[in-house]
């Protein structure tokens, strides 16, 4: 049939029917599957579409101007170091400017104990590749970052959440999970948090808890994985303290420039106890080699020229007046029955929807009505998250933002119509993990 | 003690002294151990040391105005793009390119069935990692490239070398290493193959063989993953044609820009049949969310506006000047009894020493001597290749060449003459995988 097709179109046609390869994969490669609202995301991605789903910094209010001349004068002055292959631990001079952006979140660190990674997702790949063996347990909130989660799996470890509450992870539950999986026999490698403002719910855990879950994982000889991408994006007063700055030898730091530089360096960092600083190296290296020498000697100029705190601050103030725009407007337009989070910082709001709705199934109709979330199934390793979602305030403008909540609030009201006169069978659906892709994570 | 210390160093330093992990890594991990000729590769790259260990491609030849002028151009026109994530797959048009390039080598390829990589090196941990179950066989050329053999150790990967020849990979070798992997009941993955100017052993798979290999493996169902970074660096003629060329359902085909282009810009590829392709870029998802948008579009601007193809030429020409002073000095300066390849392209001779000699007993001497090769042993997962070294030509220039064979034909003349009056014991030594980081693969 197909004869007058061009052969490589003839061949990717033929694969995508047949995969002649499909009892070769690792058992790990069963769990790689694309999730089936990632077309819905294609979608979503069209400018008359508002996106609430999006976890894509403004990376529009960077000084354009400022960073093509200081990538032309990298290549100028330093083209061949940055165009040659690198060391695999990172940039060294790299690697003390992140000690200094660090000290910000009162973290004493050496550069010798920082690896720098490709985004702060491989350093959470290679954590996971150096302690998890198929099996083993990790701790993550409920919800959790769904990027983290997919990593998770990938190395086939079991995710076991812990609730939270306005305050972050509750540390009585954290408690009580760590003695009934050690009652079970289970072995626990590590707690994985995003301790401040968290991605998807926005809250931040307390400055009380944090030494309150420090002592629970030391006690119970638990690594502490400390994702901290959001940390300087607070709305109001200073940083908070890291776990890390009041642990070193229980928590592996996982820190990034995707939010206050921009993604698309892909540079990010682990900071790490030293005997794991080792082995995270040698898995880079065996992973990628090394990091771009560019990309880091790039933002390492952009640290070392410009006014990077003032350009933090501007997109404090950028988020701040979007988080409260997105607030007001949940308050102004949500049917009765919705409740949301509050974040202090950071990019996203969690929000319930009323008993008996299911966000999933609500996403066709609200990509149809020209507005997107991520469904918060995405956000759990098990089967919770049917009634939230994630809205994030981060790329869309305040107006449009208004606008895609008048629509949402539309379809929560359609649906909920639906329910009060079909039942809930006619508003929920069914199905597993969501991956949604690199753009809305 | 260490009191009065800064606080971030004592931490390391304990933590140097006191692995306090070590019962808590995956199995994994255990493979992950620096090797102990690293330190030495420290000393190495200091300047009075000629290094003919190093695998960098003379990026110094590169036209530095350009590349500066095209980078700032990039962020002035497409920045908000350059600097924000992209898709896991890779950017469409410079997959595109992708395509134009490997049409070079015979390959007719849709963009469709690219999956952009942080160098080939990522692409290679991708592919083991969708494959390979702990203790699957991937077949490897003896020798075979250092970091690929790094990367099989850290998914518990059992390798297993097929001898090679003057052209490549003996079919007849192969075959019957299949034959008796089979009736022992073991799980072949993949044959791993650098077919063009092989990394380290400096040799190319006849054309003829090329379908030999191509046919026992389809009649064995063992799928071929072919690295390829030096396949347009060749000395003579024009390019070989690509296995991919000849069977697109039975190879993976891994590419680089890191060695016509710059290695700092990490950009390499992969191009696989269309399911698994898919499980790629899942996976490349979970490992890293994204490659950089930056380098990716740098490269694509490079390729669309730069004079590539002369650049390419240029390159070649370059090393064939000092793959010709190489060998000149090699055959003027030797020792009898040591022999060696005579590479067509790329960047590699492989050196065999006089029996009852050990090139990794010679490398601190030959360090002292101010010049550094790779011993054998680190290409091998085995315990072959005491009596042969890598000798690369692509990063010193031709003087510095000559000088470095003169040292280096000093120090195996020592090792003869007290081999010759002491016995082989006083020439040898021992040890495990040999994985000198980055900068030398």
């Amino acid at each position: 049939m197909p004869e007058e097709q061009d052969h490589g179109r003839r061949t990717a046609a033929q694969g995508s029917r047949i995969d002649t390869y499909i009892d070769r994969y690792a058992a790990r490669a069963a769990g790689m599957v694309a999730s089936e609202i990632r077309a819905l995301f294609a979608v979503a991605s069209r400018p008359e579409v508002v996106s609430l789903a999006g976890g894509m910094p403004y990376v529009t209010a960077l000084p354009l101007d400022a960073v093509g001349e200081l990538v032309a004068d990298l290549v100028a002055r330093r083209g061949t170091v940055a165009l040659q292959y690198g060391s695999a631990q990172g940039d060294p001079h790299l690697r003390e400017q992140i000690c200094d952006f660090m000290r910000l979140e009162g973290i004493d660190a050496a550069p010798d104990d920082v690896v720098v990674t490709v985004g702060s997702q491989q350093a959470l790949d290679l954590i996971t590749r150096i302690f998890i063996d198929p099996g083993d347990v990790v701790l993550a909130e409920g919800p959790s970052y769904v990027g983290a989660l997919g990593t998770f799996a990938a190395y086939q470890a079991s995710v076991v959440h812990v609730d939270m509450d306005d305050e972050g992870l509750i540390p009585e539950v954290l408690a009580e999970t760590i003695a009934s999986l050690d009652r079970a026999g289970r072995r626990i490698k590590f707690l994985y948090t995003v301790p401040t403002f968290q991605n998807p719910a926005g809250v931040t855990l307390s400055a009380a808890r944090r030494h309150q879950v420090l002592e629970i994982c030391r006690r119970a000889g638990v690594l502490v994985v400390e994702d901290n991408p959001y940390g300087l994006l607070g709305f109001d007063g200073e940083p908070m303290r890291a776990l890390r700055a009041d642990d070193p030898e229980g928590v592996v730091y996982l820190g990034s420039f995707s939010k206050t530089l921009a993604p698309g360096f892909r540079v990010g960092w682990a900071l790490a106890p030293h005997a794991v600083r080792d082995k995270l190296v040698l898995a880079l290296e065996s992973a990628v080699l090394s990091h771009s020498s560019f990309t880091q000697l790039a933002v390492g100029q952009y640290l070392a020229t410009q006014p990077w705190r003032e350009q933090i601050k501007a997109f404090r103030e950028l988020y701040r007046e979007r988080r409260d725009t997105l607030l007001g407007a949940l308050e102004a337009l949500m049917p009765p029955g919705c409740s949301w989070t509050r974040p202090a910082g950071g990019f996203f709001v969690w929000l319930t929807l009323p008993e008996g709705l299911d966000s999933k199934a609500m996403l066709p109709r609200a990509v149809a009505e020209r507005v997107a979330f991520v469904p918060g199934t995405g956000f759990y390793a098990d089967a919770a998250g049917v009634r939230n979602m994630r809205l994030s305030y981060c790329y869309p403008e305040p107006e449009r933002i208004r606008e895609g909540v008048r629509r949402l609030a539309g379809v929560v009201q359609q649906d909920l119509l639906l329910r009060d006169t079909f039942g809930t069978g006619s508003v929920r659906a069914h199905g597993g993990v969501d991956t949604p892709g690199p753009d809305v994570t």
